[in-house]
């Protein structure tokens, strides 16, 4: 499958390698290729420059957000939380119309230190922005309330056994993106109901935050048990 | 151990209940003694008049809430979110003063309909205002995160494998609590941090009645894999 990836921090980086590993042709997207590719610095999560990264990845290319966009036929939104909206602008909306847009993103405010605050909730979402901002894409939220490395890869955490919540408006794109979880091993996909259901599950975040530093780790998931 | 209880609806019964079987003597304190057991409402839960339910269960006392206050070694914070502090207020700081006070609250807002938006979140929360309306009390946020019946009976719920999460600033109390929480059936108590992590733990309800909603059933819970 032709995936596209927005973002090339660690979640665009580490979705980008599992694809990869699984046989799909992606493309990364940025917002300025030749800006990225000259880059040589770290960055505060240790992540190194883009370019050793995809020299370590020959089969991930990387183009602009919006040739990424018409690239996949699934394509992945892993910005931060503060860029997301404005990549869907510049990876455009009619690129994105009628796919499966996987927005992995969290409205974290760090502007006031740690714990950050969300400057989106409880009477609106980033999904549901995103989802006005390319109004014919089929957003499905997922993966914004697990680490990393636990997306592509959830075995690593209790052996698998934990939950991956999604949820979106539309039903085939997020049956398209539950088998794709499947790929990488998550066993209990939970729809939590249509994109403004994602109110919930970015509001997770500031537990989530509390739990990493309670746990002393981010290696850990939530399970539904029902 | 004497167990006074702030607040006789669902919750308040349950607790009431759950203590009292296991040999705590338990006083429920209510705002207006004579009212609450004039009532013959049944709630919008399908909870009947209070006074059938203490004839049921005749271990358990009603009083005001004062005095339920007073005669706890341990109190509990079983009242909606809109009344929480007034009911602390009227329990009485002074009674309250070196006790564990189980804030089980959540800040739910009805007004605009359903779902109920969070009316204190993100820098600040209600076990927040709790603690500083008893600022001598020892505040510990717990069973916010479960329906009233699997509070005092987790095994109902995937034999009980899930977890409770509880946070505050004292220690000694958060033990009481989880020693209490372990007779009743948890096995899994995390302790999410001081009681700023109640922001996190109230911050979890947009989800949890999403989910309620996605499950058809209130009968789940979040196990922290790690």
């Amino acid at each position: 499958m032709r995936i596209g990836i927005l973002g090339t921090g660690i979640v665009g980086r580490t979705l980008a390698a599992g694809f990869a590993d699984r046989g799909h042709d992606v493309v990364m997207g940025t917002r300025d290729v030749s800006r990225s590719l000259a880059s040589r610095e770290t960055d505060q999560m240790g992540n190194g420059p883009l370019a050793d990264w995809l020299a370590a990845y020959p089969a991930v290319r990387l183009d602009t957000l919006a040739r990424a966009a018409a690239h996949g036929e699934v394509v992945a939104l892993a910005t931060s939380g503060q860029a997301a909206v404005a990549a869907v602008e510049q990876a455009g909306a009619d690129s994105l119309a009628g796919k499966p847009l996987v927005d992995i993103t969290n409205p974290l405010d760090f502007s006031a230190g740690f714990p950050p605050t969300l400057f989106v909730k409880d009477t609106d979402s980033l999904a549901e922005r995103i989802q006005r901002a390319a109004p014919a894409a089929h957003v499905v939220k997922a993966f914004n309330t697990v680490t990393a490395a636990v997306m592509v890869n959830p075995t690593a955490v209790g052996g698998g056994d934990h939950s991956l919540l999604i949820c979106g408006n539309d039903a085939a794109a997020k049956s398209i993106v539950a088998e794709l979880a499947r790929s990488f091993g998550w066993r209990d996909v939970v729809d939590v109901g249509d994109v403004t259901a994602a109110r919930g599950t970015e509001m997770v975040l500031p537990l989530w935050l509390r739990l990493m530093g309670a746990l002393g780790t981010p290696m850990f998931n939530f399970k539904v048990v029902r």
